[in-house]
C-alpha cells in the first residue's frame, strides 16, 4: 500500500522532497501539489508527478481523499494554518521549520494536537538523522558519563546581504537548539549571547561571530559560537564533555592527502552537502509513520521548545552579557 | 513502470538482496524466486515477496514472462549456467561474484554477452559502488599526479577453520584485484607472493599474513598486505601514490573520543558494516541500467580479468618470491 | 664564563632547576644554596652540587660575591622579599610563579625594577617556552587573520582533597591567563564565571568543572574550560578562531595504534611530561640573559597582570555570571 | 670533569657537531680541530671553538695528549683509517655513517674493536635517537605482539643531479637499515628490489621511486618505499604490524589548521629538521659514554652489518625482482 502525499509549497524545498518522494524513497507517491504560484505547481508536476492533481488552496489539498499525509513546505508563515487544517482532518503532516513563526501559534499547534490525542505532526529537524549525531548520541548516552558541558560550532564561509543578527538565531542557532536538547535528553533554562569582535568579513547588518551560552535543566553548560563569515568552510563542531571522557561529532567522510608540504583534507563549503542524506532519511521515517496514521521524530512540542528558546537567545542578544532564562509550560502527556 | 526482477539462489545474500529491491530501493519488485531448496525460496516469499511465484529451476524462472531480470545468488558453481540462460534470454542478469568458478567459463560469459551485442551482465563488486573508494578514485583522477604505486591492506579480525590459504586470493583479495583496476584504470601484468612470519592466531590451513604484490601494464607497483586474523578489526587500507602527492581512502566514520588515557575511536569488526551501502548503490544501478534493458556497472569482462588474476596469485602463492605473469586477450569492443 | 646562580628554595622545583642547571643546561653552575629546611639545602648539595655554599637566609645568599643570578623557588609567599632584594642587588632574578601573592606585592616589584631601569625579573611561565605554544603563535601570527575567539581546555585526571575552588584560578588557569595574553598580544577587559553541573569526581570543596569567560581589549572572546577531575587524562587543548581560518594547539607526540577494535593513541597523565622540555628552554633563557646582566621572557609586569586578572577571576567565581571587570594602570616604558 | 674532544673534519656536519658540543651541550668541550683544509679548521675555531688547537692530520690530533675523544666527521673514504686510529689509541670515537666505504674495511673495525676488549666506537645512526621511534620501539615491544610486517617509507622533495641509483641506497635507505634493525632486534636475509613507473620529476641517473622488500631471520618481511623525487615534503614513515595490532611512528608535531576549505597541517621539506633533536641526544649519550671511557649507541658491528645489507640492496637494484640472499658472520662477543 502506497502512502499518497500532498506537497503544499512547491518552492525549492518542496521541489526537492517531491523528488525524494517520487524517486528515491520508498513506500509513498505525491497525489497532490498546491503552491501560491500555480506555474511553480505545475512545473514540479510536469518534471517529477504527473499524476499528482494540482490544488488551488493548501485547505483543498487537505481535505482531498487522495492524500493521505501532508507536506508543508510554505512560506514559514503559512505553516501553521496548513499545520492546525491537517490535524483537523486527522491527517499526518511533515512540516518544515519553523513549525511557526510565533512561540504561541507553535503552542497552539501542540494543544490541537494533544487534544486530538495521537501525533499526527513531525517537525523537519533533519539532524536527529544525520549518522553522525546518531553515532555521537549513542557513544554519549553509553561511554562517556554523566554528560557536563558541550562546545560546538556552527561556521558558514558567509552569508548573504539580508542576513541580520536574528537570523543567527532563527535560521542558524535554531538545528543546534533543537539537536542539543535531543542528544542530552534535557530543556535550556537560560540563555546568554555575547558578541566577540566582529570580523572584517561580515557586512555591516550583522553581528558575527557570535557565542550563545546555554544551560539547562541538569546544569550542562553548552557555548555555541555562531560565525557565519567564517571563510573556510561549512563546519559543524559538537564535542560532549562527560564525568568520564568526551567525545566528538564525527567529521565527514574525507580523502586525506599529502601534496605541495601539506597534510590535508577537503573541508565542505556547501550546507547541502552536509546533510544531505538526513533528509532522505528523515522523510522515509514519516512516510512509514504516516503510513500506520501517526508521525515520529521531532514532535510539535519540540518545535513549540525551539521556538521559546529561540526567543530568548533573541532577547540575550538585545542585552549582551544578560543572562536570560527560559521557562517552559508543563508537557502535554502526548509528549511525555 | 516496475522492473520484475527473479532472484535464483535464496540464501543470505539472495534474501538480503530481496529486501533490498523490495523494502529499500525503487523501481523494481520480486516476482520470481528460486532455490534448489525449496522450503529456503518459500520462507523468503513469506517474509519478503508474498506475491513472488516460486520456481523449481533457475532456469525456468529465466524464461518467464513475469521476470524482466534476473538476480544470481546461488551457489557459485552455478552462477555460470545462469547468467548464460539470461543472456540467451536477452535479459539484465546481476550476477555475485565469482561471474564463474574459472576463467574459461567466465570467457564463455564474455563471448556470448559480446556475441548477443549489448551489455546485459553486472558482476556483483561492490567497492565500486562504496562512497569512499568513489571520493578517493575522484583524488587520484584529479589531485595526485600519474599513480606510481599503491600500498593496500585487507585486514579481517579472524577467520573459521574452512579458510585455506588460496581463499586469501578468491574470497579476500579477490575485491582489491577488482577494485584498483577500476581505480587506476589499468590492468595487471605480474604478481608475486611473500610469506611473512605468520600470526599464532592463524590455524594451520591458513598461511596469514600474506604480500601480494601487483604490477600493472603502466608500471605501478601494487603490495596488499593480506591478514585475515589481525584481531584487532575489520580494516581496509588503500594509499595511491601519485607524482604529485598521495591520497588515503577515507576512514569509516566514527566518533573520536578522549577517555582512560586515550585519544581512540572505533573500528569495525564486522565486514558486512564496512560496506553495507554500497550494496544498496550497487543494486539500484542495476536497476535503473535493467530498466532499460542493459547492464551498468562492473562487466563480464571485468569478472572475467578478476578470475585470471586471482588465477596467477593462486600460483605465486605455490612458489613463493617468484613472479608470475598475467597476460590477457584482446578485450572485445563491447567492454571498450 | 659560567654563571654562578643561587638558589633560594630547595624543594621539589628548586631541585629540579638545579639539577637542569648542574646537568642539563650549559652556561652556568650552582654556587649556592638556602632553604628554611638546612636539611634540604644539603640534600640538594650533597646529590646535585657538592662544591656551592649554604646560607642561612636567601638574602645572605643573594648578597654572596659568588652569586650571579638568583633562582627563587621558595615558598609563595617569599617570593617578592627576595626579588626585590635581588633587584636592590642589581642581580637578575628568576622567580617561580606566582610573583607574589597579591597584586599590590606583584605592583611593588614592577615599580622597583622600573626605577632600577633595566630588566632583572623572569617570571615562571614556562608555556611561553613550550615548542607547541611557539608553533600555534607563529601560525596566529601569519596564517589566520586577526584573531576573534581561542577556545581552551585545562584538564587534570584528578586533584587532592586540598585542592579549593580559588586553585582552579591561582593555580590552574594562571598558566592560560599569561599564556593567552602571549598568545595573542593583548590583555583582559573582563572575566565571567559559570560552573556546569558538578562531576561526581570532585570532592565536596572544589566546583568542579568551571568555564572562565574571558574578553580582551581588541575584543577576543576566550573561554576556557578548567575541569581538573576529568579522569582521562593530563589534556591541554588551544583553538584560536581568526577571521581566515582557525588554528589547534598541536598534540603532543604519540604513536597511533590499531588494537582491540580501536584506532587510538595515549593521552598525558601527568602534568611534568606535558612540559618538561619547557623548564630546560627556559631556564637556559634565563642563564643567557643573566649572562648579560639582564632578564628575558616574562617580565615582572606579565606577573603582576597575571595577579590582577587572577584576581578577577576569583571575584567572578563569587558571584557566578556577573561580569567582573579588569582594569590595569599604564605599562611602565621598561615594559613596552 | 669535562671531556676534551677532538673534531676531525670541520666540513658543514664537522662544524654542527662543534657548535653543538660547545654551545648547548653538556660536560664536553673542543680542545682540538683539523681538516685537510686547514682554512675550514680556521674559520670553525674561529668561530665555535677559540681555544682549540689545530692539527695538520687527523693521527696527529688522536695522538694528542689534550684529546679525550675523537669525532671523525671527515670525507667517507677517510673514516676507517682515523677510527681504527683511535681504537689504537683507546679513544673513544664517534664517526659519522659511513663508518668505511666497504664492508670489509668496517670488519676490519669489527675486530679491530674487538681485539681491544672494550667498545670505543660509536656510529652516527641517529634515528635511534629520536623521539619518535624511542616512543615506537617502546609501543613495539609491549603493545602489538610479535611483528609480522614493517611497511616504511622514505621520501624526499626532491634530489640533486649528482644523486644516482645506488645512492638510494647507500645515502637513504640506509637509515632505514639500521633503525629497523633496532626497532625489531633483528638482522636481515634476503632483499629483493622493485622499480615501479618512474616519476616524471626524476633526472634521467635516478631510478625512482623504488621499493625495497627485506626479510628478516625471525620473519618479519619489510617493504620501503625510496622516494626521492616525491614533491610534496619530506616524510619518514614507518608501520609495525604485529599478532596483535598496529603502531605507526609518530608524525612531526604540526598545528592543525582549518583555512580555504581544507583541514591543513604542515609537512616538512627539509630533512635536518626532521631529526635536528636527534642529533644533539646522540652526540650527548656520545660525550656521557666517552667520559667513562668507553662507547653507547650505534656499534662498529651495526656499522658492519648496515655496510653488508646494503651492498645486497644495490646487487638486487642490478637483478630487479631477484632475491639477494644477506648473511653475516658470526658476531663478537663484544656485540652480543
Amino acid at each position: 500500500m502506497t502512502l499518497k502525499i500532498g506537497v503544499i509549497g512547491t518552492g525549492a524545498i518542496g521541489r526537492d522532497h517531491t523528488r525524494r518522494i517520487t524517486r528515491t524513497l520508498t513506500g509513498a507517491t505525491v497525489t497532490a501539489l498546491s503552491d501560491v504560484n500555480a506555474e511553480s505547481a505545475r512545473a514540479v508536476q510536469g518534471a517529477l508527478a504527473p499524476e499528482a492533481e494540482i490544488f488551488t488552496t493548501g485547505e483543498a489539498l487537505i481535505a482531498s481523499e487522495n492524500v493521505d499525509a501532508v507536506l508543508v513546505t510554505s512560506w514559514g508563515a503559512t505553516h501553521a494554518q496548513y499545520v492546525l487544517a491537517a490535524i483537523a482532518a486527522g491527517k499526518p503532516v511533515f512540516c518544515e521549520k519553523p513549525l511557526a513563526t510565533t512561540a504561541e501559534a507553535a503552542f497552539g499547534i501542540v494543544e490541537a494536537e494533544a487534544a486530538f490525542g495521537r501525533r499526527l505532526v513531525q517537525v523537519g529537524f533533519m539532524r536527529r538523522y544525520d549518522a553522525s549525531y546518531k553515532m555521537l548520541k549513542k557513544i554519549v548516552e553509553s561511554e562517556i558519563g554523566q554528560p557536563l558541558m558541550v562546545h560546538a560550532a556552527h561556521r558558514n564561509p558567509s552569508v548573504p546581504e539580508q542576513y541580520t543578527t536574528p537570523m543567527a538565531i532563527h535560521d542558524t542557532l535554531i538545528h543546534e537548539i533543537d539537536v542539543l536538547r535531543w542528544l542530552l535528553d534535557d530543556d535550556y533554562v537560560s540563555a546568554q549571547v555575547v558578541f566577540p569582535r566582529k570580523t572584517r568579513h561580515a557586512h555591516s547588518g550583522v553581528a558575527d561571530p557570535q557565542i550563545v551560552l546555554l544551560e539547562t535543566k541538569k546544569g550542562v553548560r553548552i557555548d555555541v559560537e555562531i560565525f557565519v563569515n567564517c571563510q573556510y568552510g561549512y563546519d559543524i563542531q559538537c564535542q560532549v564533555v562527560g564525568e568520564e571522557g568526551l567525545a566528538n561529532l564525527p567529521e565527514p567522510m574525507s580523502v586525506s592527502m599529502r601534496k605541495e608540504a601539506k597534510r590535508q583534507s577537503t573541508i565542505l563549503t556547501d550546507w547541502r552537502e552536509r546533510f544531505v542524506e538526513s533528509y532522505d532519511v528523515e522523510l522515509q521515517d514519516f512516510i512509514e509513520a504516516a503510513s500506520r496514521g501517526t508521525a515520529s521524530g521531532p514532535t510539535a512540542w519540540d518545535g513549540y521548545v525551539a521556538a521559546i528558546s529561540s526567543d530568548a537567545c533573541v532577547q540575550a542578544q538585545k542585552a549582551p552579557g544578560m543572562i536570560v532564562p527560559i521557562s517552559l509550560p508543563a508537557r502535554p502527556a502526548l509528549y511525555q
